[in-house]
């Protein structure tokens, strides 16, 4: 834990989008849903890249990260699951696990090439979604 | 193996761009140069989801995902390291390894927001980062 690391000082991801904790990680709705199932997985405890993890800590740690996949993939019916490890803005190891749908607006490109306005669903929605992930994970 | 994958049948990436194989997968320097050290990671058997391989080959692959982003740390100094596994255009499991340096056009964003030409190094230069990648790997 650092104090100035938005991850590890609970400041980012907001714990209201909490879906569940794993054994190493959590995982989070992102709250903008303009790609629909857009979820963090959070390592809990500090490291900044996955070569400071011990090689247990990656296997179960890629293990959270598949076992998600595979969920958000049943849930939002994904035609490819995207995983990406940046850390460029909070360089505590976390996951964008994204499922990228039928009707995407650029399925051939990155998220990030896709300008968009946050989409905030209503809050019943937002916790459905939740709810749907949960299930789909066994929790 | 599937006939029409281009990481299948060899189209891609460009075999001269090889750095080296590990048990897995095979590492390949991006002809684009842009972001120095750019490298993809090729799972060698055709799967398109991290949930479609065994755990074991999952442990075994973040492990080498793990040793050539360490390695690309240190030849190149990255700042931070970002890993991509995509394949919204080749969906045959790869990763995007990319140091991120400190004179980084856009640090805080993935490199997808960045529009560039391709880089492309004359080969004496290309043939250093690829040997000086392969001896941080101890190959």
């Amino acid at each position: 834990m650092t104090a100035d690391c938005p991850a590890c000082s609970g400041a980012w991801p907001r714990a209201d989008t909490l879906v569940t904790r794993l054994s190493l990680s959590s995982a989070y709705l992102n709250e903008d849903q303009f790609f629909p199932g857009w979820t963090f997985l959070v390592l809990r405890r500090h490291a900044t890249e996955l070569y400071g993890l011990t090689a247990a800590e990656r296997a179960a740690l890629i293990e959270e990260v598949s076992a998600v996949a595979r969920a958000l993939a049943g849930v939002f019916g994904a035609v490819k699951m995207n995983y990406e490890l940046l850390g460029n803005q909070v360089a505590h190891v976390h996951w964008h696990i994204v499922p990228r749908l039928a009707g995407d607006p650029s399925p051939r490109l990155p998220v990030w090439t896709v300008p968009h306005e946050p989409r905030r669903l209503p809050e019943p929605e937002f916790a459905e979604r939740i709810a749907a992930i949960r299930a789909a994970l066994g929790r």
